[in-house]
């Protein structure tokens, strides 16, 4: 049972709403807690803020590397609202957490960027696998952490991404463990949607991508693996915060880990 | 038969060479023709070169068109060699035509740009329908300009491109005549196909996109549709030149038409 003065953030009580409407409570103040599962079968967003003179240096990242960093609309400096995958919405606004960056130094953590933003700044929407998991789902494939109640685990690898400019660095895989005999169609059900990371980058054996301790994630919490199941890892969302934050741009806004922007786009819509 | 004087311009006696090997006789300046037909199985690509001033918005263009202007490799500025789609490969020398504008002029089309290159150009290679067809064929779909030794028939549209920044203008299609049994599976070959054009964005009924006369195409050369055939039409890579063009910067390079770049990417690898 959830509280009453717990209502307002509790994701499970958004499962069926509507993203526009959600958007406007966020706006509001009214919800500041994590987006998962929230608008169930709509997408949602890693944001990534940067000034202009970064942009096309991360724009760049992002294309050379789309399995990690998949674009789902990018703004031109200065603009508040988006206009590709959600309708009269403000990103300095509409998401319920940001990080405030400056030199690669978390310095706020607030519900509204309004005061801090600039004529000069740069969004870039990328996508998120809470997408592929609901289609995992939906075609019976487990999805451990969700089961669990926890954060996926996720991990830093050894496989580089192709550098650009002052951006460069390591891709962040996430993880879910997958019976042995489900493999193939997580692979092919994932791989259906590459707007939202597409398939496994690994299978298995996580030492060969300079994971040395399954148990303990760098990112999220740990999830049970039963025996008859393999470790699968997908390219991350945050592999493009990590990156940026290893480069220290001078000022830079995401939003908190969790706190994703819930778009107008349907997940299936994310496959062709 | 070919006579001697031309062995080194009939594309179709490089058919079974090496990318590496017919860029290097390119830069030569020994082979200075079209490259429809050279390197069976490489994808080619359109060039696309920019001052880095107008880099930002053009990297974003094609960001919100991905079917129109699928990047295969955008470069740092200045940076004549590739790094991913071509091995010791330069921009200036390794393609057979350009064409130079000044403020949408074309005032050279030279076979070499190193006298014109800058420190300050970024250029952008997009996927190439050559490459699709290839898989169309194999499939045993016709393609008919390729029957009849033609150039693809393109037309401009009424389709609006999402504008960024300076550039905006509607799409270029490329149609290609299928018969009625035909037409899903020339979908579905070439939706698998994502990062060089992939599906149709249109098929039948031309006057819906805004084409008055089938038999008069806006670029290239008319084809035969049979009876038994349906018009079929494919987002053009000439659509970034024909806005780039249309916005008029102050300066820009292209590829000469049908004249591409030649890189060391399967076709096959561009399903993945």
């Amino acid at each position: 049972m959830v509280s009453m003065n717990n209502t307002n953030n509790n994701p499970n009580n958004y499962s069926n709403s509507l993203p526009s409407d959600v958007r406007t409570l966020i706006r509001k103040g009214d919800i500041t807690c994590q987006t998962s599962g929230m608008c169930s079968g709509y997408a949602q967003a890693n944001l990534v803020v940067l000034p202009k003179e970064d942009a096309f240096d991360f724009l760049l990242f992002a294309t050379r590397n789309p399995r990690s960093c998949p674009l789902l609309e990018v703004t031109m400096p200065g603009d508040r609202m988006l206009t590709e995958i959600a309708k009269d919405a403000d990103i300095a606004t509409d998401l319920p957490r940001y990080r405030i960056y400056e030199k690669g130094v978390l310095i706020a953590e607030p519900t509204d960027v309004s005061d801090y933003w600039r004529d000069d700044l740069v969004s870039f929407l990328i996508g998120c696998s809470f997408s592929f998991e609901g289609e995992m789902l939906s075609a019976d494939i487990p999805v451990r952490h969700i089961e669990e109640g926890r954060n996926v685990p996720m991990y830093k690898t050894n496989i580089p991404c192709k550098s650009a400019g002052r951006f460069h660095g390591n891709m962040v895989v996430s993880m879910r463990p997958i019976p042995y005999d489900l493999v193939s169609k997580a692979v092919l059900v994932t791989g259906d949607m590459p707007r939202v990371h597409g398939a496994p980058v690994h299978i298995g054996y996580p030492e060969q991508i300079g994971i040395s301790s399954i148990d303990r994630p760098d990112f999220g919490e740990s999830v049970t693996i039963r025996d008859n199941e393999v470790p699968v890892f997908w390219p991350c969302g945050v592999t493009p915060q990590s990156v940026v934050m290893d480069s220290k741009p001078d000022f830079c806004i995401t939003h908190s880990p969790g706190h994703m922007f819930i778009t107008d786009v349907k997940n299936v819509n994310l496959k062709y």
